[in-house]
This record gives structure tokens, sequence and C-alpha cells, in this order.
């Protein structure tokens, strides 16, 4: 990762049994709607398999500066995206923001 | 990331105040032991950044299969920096591994 760019993640459990449509319906959908807001770049929705921490998936993304992640946290598609799915279907998560060192 | 591969990553803070020698030299250590392990692809040294958690640092390395990340975790080298400076250096950490869902 270039210096100056953010690495946005977040792992996360949802409340729907593993292999369902409704577990499947949600993933397929956070990918649609984050991926397309401007400003998300290399995005990538990826499985947690480690068995030493309980989270199931994982979201990956690149903003090029704070500006940008800023705007992508206040876009109305990811506001939404959040109060009508997330609050709703996730259990738990962790958020991780990364820098260069 | 491509299917079959596995991200590791481990975030962690350690028992170094910050902006000491002591802590860039885990830091640089860190990255000019593990990097040239066999196996390990994308090394990344990155800077956790989030206030939404409580680790200041991250590992990133992407390995072609499981096997890679096997022959990595027994590696001698890994096995001694784990043994001499992990468990001598960092206060907590989490792992975390991912797989593209």
């Amino acid at each position: 990762m270039d210096a100056g760019k953010l690495r946005h993640m977040v792992i996360f459990c949802l409340k729907h049994e593993s292999g369902t449509p409704e577990e499947k319906k949600f993933l397929q959908d956070s990918s649609s709607i984050l991926s397309v807001i401007p400003g998300v770049k290399k995005f990538e929705l990826l499985r947690q398999v480690s068995p030493k921490n309980d989270y199931d998936f994982g979201l990956s993304m690149e903003f090029d500066d704070e500006q940008s992640y800023e705007k992508y946290n206040t876009h109305p598609s990811h506001v939404d995206y959040v109060e009508q799915r997330w609050l709703k279907e996730v259990v738990r998560f962790l958020e991780i923001d990364f820098k260069t060192s």
C-alpha cells in the first residue's frame, strides 16, 4: 500500500446461519452496494478462517486519503446500508484501519 | 486475492513506548526477518490507526496455499522470532486469516 493511503477493514459475524440464503444475500448485497461507492478501491469480501478469533467474514477496501474515506462514511449508500442491513444482520464486528508505517 | 491463497494478518501492541529506538528496532527486525521466509508474499508492516480498537500495528502477508503457510509457521526463522522477540516484546495481539469467499 502506498504512503498516504488507508486500508479500511472490518471482521464480523452474521446472525444468519452458515450456508443460508439470508447469509448469501447479505454478502452479495454488501459487495454490490459498498464496492461501487465513490472512492472505494481494491474492495474484497473475505472469509475469516483462523480458529484464533471468532469472526467469520471480512471486508477490506482502500482509499486514496482520509478525505475519500470520510466521503465514503457519509455517503448515502453507506449510511443506508449501515442502518438497513449492517445493524440488523451483523451480531458483532471489529473495525481495523491501516496506514503504511 | 486469488482463490486458494491465504492472507495471514496479526494486529498487535508492543511493550515499548511509542517512538522509542526499541519500538523501531522491533518493527525493522520483524520486517527483515519475516519478509524473507520462503513462501511469504506481499509482506506489509502497517500502522493500525482506527480508534475503534486498541491495537497499534499490523503485519500482513500472503501465501499461495495452506502448505506454504504451514511451512512458514514451522520455519526455524519464524519459530526463533516468536520465541526470542514476539513473546518478549508484544503485549497483546489478534491473528486474522483470510481466504476469498
